[in-house]
């Protein structure tokens, strides 16, 4: 698993290409020099690697105890659906359930006449099934059964599986044909409850986009033709990368009673009346991690926010003496506790590589914190350390007995600074115009970032549905803090 | 979701029918009545439930931070299999991967004839994938291309994960079609290592069982036929269930060079030489949930150890006089925060149900502690709690300021007696035997317990074989504590 670590010596930067120059592929470069993931064998699927499932686990984490927060239940619901189940939601065939991997066997032989392995042709499913893409119709099943009357109301279930999806054009972590998720499903007795609990898991999610991942959003509305299929509303935290295009953070989606409707979920009401639920779905995907990437990382590579690192400090012994070699090993395992005991993670590249190789390593796997000791700052009692987003100007000195609340700071510093900064930039990203054509001249020109104009114009209009197809633009969101005047119109992932 | 908490008025137990009436339909009644799982409607599917799933989210952590220790990473790789990665391995094929599920096309459409929805015949894959029914080789795959060198051993990865086999007779918890695990595949550079890996990590394991689940368990090698497919060692941890039959509670297995040879996982060695590399794999499912209930369980539900029950306490408040509802109500919250505080999970069934409701409702779950609280214990400071496990003999009285602690030392006297009660009823499960007539004779005599008698008579025996066969008895492992001269035998689940 090593890598060539240091910085190509034909290169100012880390990673090649740079944003500038190719940023797909310096995207893709850069999950390759920080060991996140990698492409599967598996048409369209990927490979988590540890450090990039060790964020993703963080990420789970955090987020599992806001959605528990919510008095939500995590249970756990069946990989395959029947067919006839899709076939009960038109919408839904429509929107997602076409492109999807389909079991149609479940025995493989070996041919007789060929020697060849096989699906064994006396193994036919009576029913196909799908490997599900979205579980709204297997788990409505369940809570057809499980609600009864208004006191099984709201029902909330969650859980965190994998999905699969035949994308066409995979990307990592952006558009896979497997993902990692969490799905909630809730359902409620009242069309206001249903929808209030679709803007609220909005903002769980919003808590964990801002305070853990460190990425400004804006949350907002669908316009009806990008909302999910069979949704009524669906709430988005729409994202901006650093290339200007959007990317769909995640959605809360207020189902109204479509679901309820084709999986027959009926409550007895008090007034004694059988009535329809009303339902909402919300999903958090490893696309994040993807987001994450295009928003922080840098020509150097990744840069993780402290509140989901892998690890946020890493320790770089420097020896240049073997003698010394002992007693800074033992300084650094020191250090390391003291900042375990204050709450902070951290490791100790203790490998056999050259600091300098280590040093760049921890730079492009974007560890928010590299800590260096030698034999000099062991005898002055002392350590410097590096925050990853600020580079050399970063470079801070402080004394042993000082390090883990300085750092502490300097990891909390760090999570402001980098939501901060994306907050800067999106705001730079979105453009007020006010004219269809001022929308046009836009792209025209090549821009990338998104604008922002009143919905009224873009509304039914076949001009700007001409706009859009020709500049590959769609409608983001009716940002919720335009009162759903505002439409945001850009490229995206 | 609501059931009929109470226990039924004409029988003297919770659960019908009861263990000795008949265990396993006792089982899937407790499994019923404490809330935990249901059949899906996905032929041997089933649905964990919220209370189910918060056990395996316990057994989960405890378990994930034991692997953490042994410097194993977890990461993820790909649901499908292509076929082609199971036809290398001619073993595996015939050991496991025949009953699978199949994917055979990528898209579902609308017949245009018939109107009906179906596997579109232009999607058919060029080769057919199977859901992983383990993943040796896909992650073998992975380790071909990351190890190089003996640097980069040892490699250890883990995967939580969803696994499919096609069960013909499906059984909730203890086989079904899908089921959730995790699964440890190590690395390394000699045999030795190899082989002392599998022994940890049962050891592991068996830390698990004993200290978490509270299960007594024969720690073991399986005799060659028992062997996971392409393994060299299978090692085991056999636990017995209460009505005498031994259930495989997990294993580990030294692969040997078998996976390394059909994934070509080389490395190179310090001498300048390529070399194949030795693998183990590792595993532990919810099949273990199952393990819990037939190890615990009596004919009033469901007995969870403290250390993986979804709540350790469950607080009652006893309202007879409406007067007292807030007061009460009030003094319950106080106290969930005390226990919360002193690291126990509570919570207060603060329902609407009647208080034995409740409390047949929080027997039948196993909730390890029950606590009453009414209007005379608030007049006397005092609360009134009772184990599980003990039934009415195991009610105490204590102040309300010192039950955190009372409760913290009954909680950890409660696990470490359900351990000593499992060990106990293992020891008088097993019987020692001297000859191949004694195991005749016994199981002719319709016993369901285990015999131990000398390997050596077993080993190549026709006779045994026969036995074996009319009696649907296996040998279930060779004891470690038996220097591997004596071997279980017993009927399975």
């Amino acid at each position: 698993m090593a890598e060539a670590a240091q910085k190509p010596k034909n290169s100012k930067t880390a990673i090649t290409p740079t944003r500038e120059e190719n940023f797909p592929e310096w995207y893709q470069q850069v999950i390759k020099a920080a060991d996140m993931a990698e492409n599967a064998p598996v048409r369209g699927c990927m490979i988590i690697k540890p450090y990039g499932f060790a964020m993703w686990e963080n990420v789970q984490k955090h987020l599992d105890v806001l959605i528990k927060n919510e008095d939500v239940q995590n249970a756990y619901f069946p990989l395959l659906i029947p067919m006839s189940y899709i076939a009960r939601e038109a919408e839904h065939i429509d929107g997602f359930a076409k492109e999807c991997a389909v079991v149609t066997h479940h025995r493989l032989s070996i041919d007789e006449k060929t020697g060849q392995l096989g699906p064994d042709k006396d193994s036919v499913l009576s029913e196909p099934m799908i490997i599900r893409p979205t579980s709204e119709t297997i788990i409505g099943e369940s809570m057809k059964n499980w609600v009864q009357s208004y006191r099984d109301l709201p029902l909330k279930l969650n859980q965190w599986c994998n999905i699969m999806r035949w994308e066409m054009r995979p990307r990592i972590f952006l558009r896979t044909a497997e993902f990692l998720w969490q799905e909630g499903h809730n359902a409620f007795a009242t069309a206001e409850e249903a929808d209030a609990d679709a803007r609220r898991m909005l903002d769980v999610y919003n808590n964990m986009f801002e305070n853990y991942l460190a990425i400004a959003t804006i949350p907002g509305a669908k316009t009806p033709d990008e909302r999910f299929p069979g949704a009524i509303e669906t709430y988005t935290l729409e994202t901006f990368m650093q290339d200007g295009k959007a990317l769909q953070g995640c959605t809360s989606h207020n189902l109204g009673q479509t679901f309820a409707r084709s999986c027959d979920i009926k409550y007895l009401d008090k007034d004694g009346a059988q009535k329809l639920a009303w339902t909402t779905s919300w999903g958090f995907t490893t696309r994040t991690i993807g987001a994450s990437i295009m928003v922080h990382a840098d020509d150097d590579g990744m840069v993780m926010a402290p509140m989901v690192a892998p690890h946020q400090v890493v320790i770089l012994p420097f020896i240049n003496d073997d003698a010394d070699r002992a007693k800074i090993l033992e300084a650094c395992d020191n250090v390391k506790r003291m900042l375990h005991a204050a709450g902070i993670s951290a490791r100790v590249d203790a490998s056999e590589a050259r600091s300098s190789d280590k040093m760049w390593t921890a730079i492009k796997k974007g560890v928010p914190v590299r800590l260096e000791i030698g034999a000099r700052e062991l005898a002055e009692g002392q350590v410097v350390f590096t925050r990853r987003d600020l580079g050399k100007d970063g470079k801070m000195k402080v004394s042993i007995d000082a390090c883990a609340a300085e750092i502490g700071k300097a990891l909390q510093q760090m999570q402001k600074d980098l939501l901060e900064r994306s907050r800067a930039r999106l705001q730079a990203q979105i453009t007020d115009v006010k004219t269809l054509k001022d929308v046009r001249d836009y792209y025209a020109a090549d821009k990338t970032g998104g604008l922002r104009l009143d919905y009224a114009l873009v509304k039914d209009s076949a001009e700007f549905a001409a706009i859009a197809k020709e500049y590959a633009v769609t409608t983001r969101c009716l940002p919720f803090a335009d009162g759903g005047e505002k439409v945001i119109v850009a490229k995206s992932y």
